[in-house]
């Protein structure tokens, strides 16, 4: 139990700053340290990608932190992928069930949205422009330098928070003590953003409430609305190596060649292509795993600092959020008793936190290349009828992480269950002709909810 | 091209010093830097394992070094396992050939005879007592500090090389750059040294011609001769959570009772069992794996540094020396084209550092576990005589990872073709009671023969 309900909260990023709004809200006094400027001041400063996919994790911990509606009212629903073959063809493939959607938000506007509350409490404090200078983990103290006045300060409290990302400094001191297990995992990937302005109306250039995707095998385009009316593309693509990759797209004219040759319909729409390639950094994908995320249970990661993850399924941010709500309802039942909370948390929690992970970097693949492929369209389709017809027993995995608060360590163990449910699908001859009210289907269905029940009680 | 054959090595452990020496035979003029004192002054201070098993990579690398005769001298063969089962029986079992052996070292007094080497050069510098403040990758600087002396300096080095053991520091300074791939994983299990001493004849207590392993399932004790009569035990035991493990193993009565239940026939030869119990630490296991193992083909991680693993495999010195021959004849080949040699050496070498790293997390469950177990040593039996019958065709894969110069990765891939192999063995009725000229074995191995060839035109 601790003596004082005091917190020191290290990165006033998306969950930082969401984090010291719920420990507010549960009573605790809140220092909150960012080594960056305040974005209220000083503008939002990037480095990360500039927008993101709300889903209904996100969304529940935003509702605990009072700010769902405001980010609502700005948010773009977007309610399926839209592919864009070789030829500018277009196909939908929706996410879930009629009305259910993705949201476009910015990631700049939710985190000063998440500050303003944040400061807004009397038992919170934000100090900014502070770099975190060292850490002394038995102390549980903190040293940060001011970046502008070079003042040093320390900071102790009982509990400390890193929120402070992916490359957490907070971390790295855990880092250095014994049995610490840590990864840090590149992709041969990189990514570069670019932009779609908006039509000289301020209207949208495509359909704005869809994700877009060029899916091109190896390698993908994607776009995201925003609400000024322009799209936030992504290329995805090898680093090197690879004939189609970075290290040859040097010159103006390699990149337009490249991009007449797999994203055509993009470039009438791209007018600034070119300086944003040469302009806008290559930027790294990687993924971060740690256990324990928790030093002695008084210092404790938190987001991207304990659980770094690509972003193909959208779910970063609401994973981070995610830890707060699950923390936040441990706070609820267990009251100031931090070595219970995060004893029951640790475990888990990482272990969700790992199968994100593997769920993120698996849909590379499905977005990049199968997404273009008739029989996993065809697969996305019998799902949704599957979903539909038997709501209680079937529930497509996109759906399980993005519109449920369902475990994705459940939703990681029940994609490798529909995956066998679909090899035996797709032997049903004809099933690509006709599978609703088809018996085949059916008795392939139950069968396999047979086999699971079985699974289930050995 | 580097322009003077100058070199930098931090870290003047067996990797280090031994790559010292290589690099002083091709005429590079050395500065050696290592944190500790000078063990020839100050005596070996441990903190890692007291012995050693040489084995066939371990004997090349000494060989170039200079030092195989000197060391050979003292290292006492170990021909076999000999398996103690709960009431005191005992089992052999052949490590190889006839006359094949991996060889107990002391840690402390290879090292020495290294560093003796070293030193004997013009052109190596050695320096004690310097630890690594730290490291300008682009500036390829290094900043020591005096131990005693608190006297800082700074080494710069067209090449650096970091030999600085699982916890380097040159890596931890690599681990912040863009796409650096690391991991460190512990295992649940901690060790402990412990001793028998010497009779009184200074003879040893038990056959110092193997390696004494005490397996039971979930943990063990081993043991390694040494060349004054005693023998380094070993105790491998989950830290907590299990009824067996450290966490449970705190008094005395507790000690005893363990060692009474499982290792009864070790009692009467470890009078000090409660005194070396309580002072020596309980030490962590860790595999380390990263990649790459350079920067800009400037700096470049060996031995620990780059691949720490776990002991079970007795190959984490081998394997490091085994870095260090690579190396020298790709400097033989590619004098000093060092972006081409740092070129050529890094992928396939960390690949096969991942597999020896792989196997030896693998033979902890066959050292603990399988030896006491029939089916295994049938197997084993099984594998020497096909060994035998088909040398060129059949290689065990613990002779190849210790009497081979075969790649590690080749080891594992081979350890997965002869589990199945041996799954079709042991599906020959009564094989148990007769694999001589067994014609249902010769078939079965004819058969797995095809299978492979077939596979490698795949």
């Amino acid at each position: 139990m601790i003596q004082q309900k005091q917190a020191l909260v290290v990165g006033a990023g998306l969950v930082g700053s969401l984090w010291a709004i719920l420990l507010a809200k549960r009573g605790y006094e809140v220092q909150v340290y960012e080594r960056r400027s305040d974005m209220r001041q000083a503008g939002f400063i990037g480095g990360r990608s500039i927008n993101l996919a709300m889903s209904q994790r996100g969304w529940r911990a935003l509702e605990k932190a009072g700010v769902k509606s405001k980010i609502e009212s700005v948010a773009i629903p977007m309610y399926g992928r839209v592919m864009h073959d070789l030829e500018g063809d277009l196909t939908f493939q929706p996410y879930g069930k009629e009305g259910q959607a993705i949201y476009s938000v910015s990631r700049g506007g939710l985190n000063l949205e998440l500050l303003n509350i944040a400061d807004s409490f009397d038992n919170v404090s934000l100090h900014f422009d502070e770099r975190c200078k060292n850490v002394d983990l038995d102390k549980n103290e903190v040293r940060f330098e001011h970046i502008k006045n070079g003042v040093q300060s320390n900071v102790q409290s009982p509990l400390i928070f890193g929120t402070d990302g992916a490359f957490s400094a907070i971390r790295n001191s855990m880092q250095k003590t014994n049995r610490f297990n840590y990864s840090q995992s590149y992709l041969d990937y990189g990514y570069k953003e670019l932009s779609i302005p908006p039509n000289s109306d301020g209207s949208h250039r495509m359909d704005k409430n869809a994700l877009h995707i060029w899916p091109r095998g190896k390698f993908m385009l994607i776009a995201l609305p925003n609400v000024d009316g322009s799209f936030t593309c992504t290329l995805f693509l090898p680093f090197e190596k690879e004939a189609d990759s970075f290290e040859h797209l040097q010159t103006d004219a390699q990149i337009l060649a490249f991009f007449e040759k797999y994203f055509a319909d993009t470039l009438s729409l791209m007018p600034d292509l070119l300086a944003d390639f040469h302009q806008n950094p290559t930027s790294s994908l990687v993924t971060i795993r740690c256990n324990p995320w928790h030093y002695q249970h008084r210092v404790l990661l938190l987001g991207d600092a304990a659980h770094g993850i690509v972003p193909f399924f959208g779910q970063g941010m609401n994973a981070g959020f995610e830890d707060c709500t699950i923390l936040d309802a441990l706070m609820e039942e267990h009251g100031e008793d931090w070595i219970n909370i995060i004893e029951i948390f640790n475990t888990p929690r990482i272990k969700d936190a790992d199968a994100i992970a593997d769920l993120a970097l698996q849909n590379f693949i499905e977005m990049r290349d199968l997404v273009a492929d008739p029989q996993f369209l065809l697969r996305k389709q019998i799902e949704m009828y599957l979903a539909k017809k038997y709501p209680s027993q079937f529930l497509p995995v996109y759906s399980m992480v993005t519109f449920s608060h369902l475990p994705y360590s459940q939703a990681l163990a029940e994609m490798n269950a529909q995956n066998r449910l679909f090899e035996a699908v797709f032997n049903i001859s004809n099933i690509e002709n006709g599978w609703r009210d088809n018996p085949a289907l059916d008795e392939v269905f139950k069968n396999w909810l047979e086999q699971r029940a079985v699974l289930a009680l050995e």
